[in-house]
């Protein structure tokens, strides 16, 4: 009697049962919404990104890795405001029912949810043109959230990591780029599986006065901060971290154009004052992760990039970023 | 020296300036994240949905109305568990800019976005097939959310409104009805422009044992409801409310089997107990929302309709609901 397709509930299957568990989760998937009870004297992050077919992702990605890449591109927003992960919603429109296909997302995209602690608590199955939309949920204490716009002249800027490793496995799978076979792994699971930096965000809280995460590539991104915050930058480009992988298979210049333009790293890019950089420091150490200052905010507006202390322009790799 | 496309950054114009503001809101739209600060004691209700052109609607749907739908559907998601709508995202993806478009349907979403005082607080602009993701978050006081698993032997069944305009209405959007000129407006309103009940959800909170909104059509969602219950249903389709809009342009068993199950209506369907029904029905008149009792909640886990004491079947008239 009832017309709903029952493919599509097929679809739920993969999703609905296997949904971490929170105990501040009062209504989890399969009613009309979810809900939520977040900590006391906790504010909510809230950040949303759609990953598009032939736009975003190449059709021949692994499903898996797109499952996996999906929520670590929302938990790199999350990491950038320092907030700890929650929740999340799935919006999920696909031109068929495939279940191979739906197996390896799910799993990818539950690989990391189970890792950062994230409940899928609701979404959307719909047929069309195959999207990913999630939004996430973090928590964060109240009045410590990272901002864009906290950078203060005399600042240090910092960056988590190493850069350029995304964009260069991105032209390996076009066919664009060459590397020995031994690097190819390593590099190509930088673009597929970005680790956000969420550990390393929440250890910024309070310390750091501006953090954003490297999607657009270190160029973009920093101008985000600078107009937020109203101020200028200096980038010495040789401080800059790359991989040994990436310093291996490409020239030093085009090395440094792929971590200054190429975007997807998923770093975090952040800025602190002199008062506060031996704080953290130590407190971004703790988290294991790799960290390193590449420059100084300073007066006026610009972005200054520099090696051996003169003017840097980054070979143009033709990448775009319309989002 | 950087490649954000321009045309991007023109779209996000027609959303981050005109954003409803909330005092709720530590960090609005523009950063990695948005920060919110629920209130205390209440917790976050979550709900997505997704529209894709042509599945959820046609090409020639006017902008505005799209905008106003897009954010109805998910506020009647929120109207359904009882929560007041607080703050949403929306990650729109469009196959090119097209400046008018983007200003209709800004101005529709924003017409009912700020009638509800829902604040703008993210999103992603992507390009692709043209599809919307709305995320809505509202907030209802702990413990009080209203969900599809509380019906009980005996509860009386209520509809708000009244039901199967908007597939009346569709059909004449598709050619495949006819109407009288002077009804031809309220029935494709009904259909583009939904109302969500989102004052008569809060209404029946702590006294109403379910709820569920009616997107799929009553039959269809009323079966979530007794599943969810583990329980059965006798519903009166002679009791059933339609618009005196619909019953002058169809016959009788036509009306009833759109109202059955046509779907889109995005009235409320609740169940309350005899002991409740008295403040239930003075609760909801007050919010000025007409409301009708249509059956009895029964054991036996089926839905039974009847019409004069005997089974009713409602005509087939093909919709399919495969989200």
């Amino acid at each position: 009697m009832i017309g709903i397709v029952k493919e599509f509930q097929l679809i739920e299957s993969y999703f609905t049962g296997r949904a971490q568990s929170r105990k501040d989760v009062a209504v989890g998937i399969g009613d009309d919404c979810a809900i939520v009870e977040p900590a006391v004297n906790k504010s909510v992050a809230i950040s949303c990104d759609t990953l598009v077919e032939n736009v975003h992702f190449f059709p021949d990605m692994p499903a898996s890795a797109l499952g996996y890449k999906s929520l670590a591109v929302n938990l790199s927003d999350l990491a950038s405001m320092g907030a700890e992960p929650a929740w999340m919603t799935l919006a999920l429109t696909l031109p068929e029912v495939d279940e191979n296909w739906l197996a390896d997302f799910s799993t990818g995209m539950f690989e990391i949810a189970e890792y950062y602690g994230v409940a899928l608590v609701g979404g959307d199955t719909t047929r069309g043109p195959r999207s990913i939309t999630i939004t996430i949920n973090g928590q964060v204490p109240e009045h410590t959230g990272l901002t864009r716009s906290g950078a203060k002249n005399g600042d240090w800027i910092y960056v988590t990591g190493t850069l350029g490793d995304s964009a260069f496995g991105l032209d390996l799978l076009r066919g664009k780029a060459q590397c020995n076979e031994a690097d190819r792994e390593y590099i190509i699971n930088r673009h597929y599986r970005p680790t956000p930096r969420v550990l390393a965000g929440q250890a910024l809280r309070t310390l750091a006065s501006s953090a954003i995460d490297i999607s657009d590539g270190l160029v973009s991104d920093i101008q985000h901060v600078l107009k937020a915050s109203n101020i200028g930058a200096m980038v010495n480009v040789d401080k800059l971290p790359l991989s040994k992988e990436l310093k291996a298979n490409v020239s030093d210049e085009l090395a440094l154009s792929y971590a200054l333009t190429g975007g997807e790293d998923y770093e975090l890019l952040f800025t602190v004052s002199e008062a506060q950089k031996g704080a953290l420091e130590i407190a971004l150490a703790e988290t294991g992760v790799k960290f390193t200052q590449i420059g100084q905010v300073c007066t006026g507006g610009k972005l200054n990039l520099l090696l051996d202390n003169q003017p840097f322009e980054p070979i143009n790799l033709g990448f775009e970023h319309f989002n």
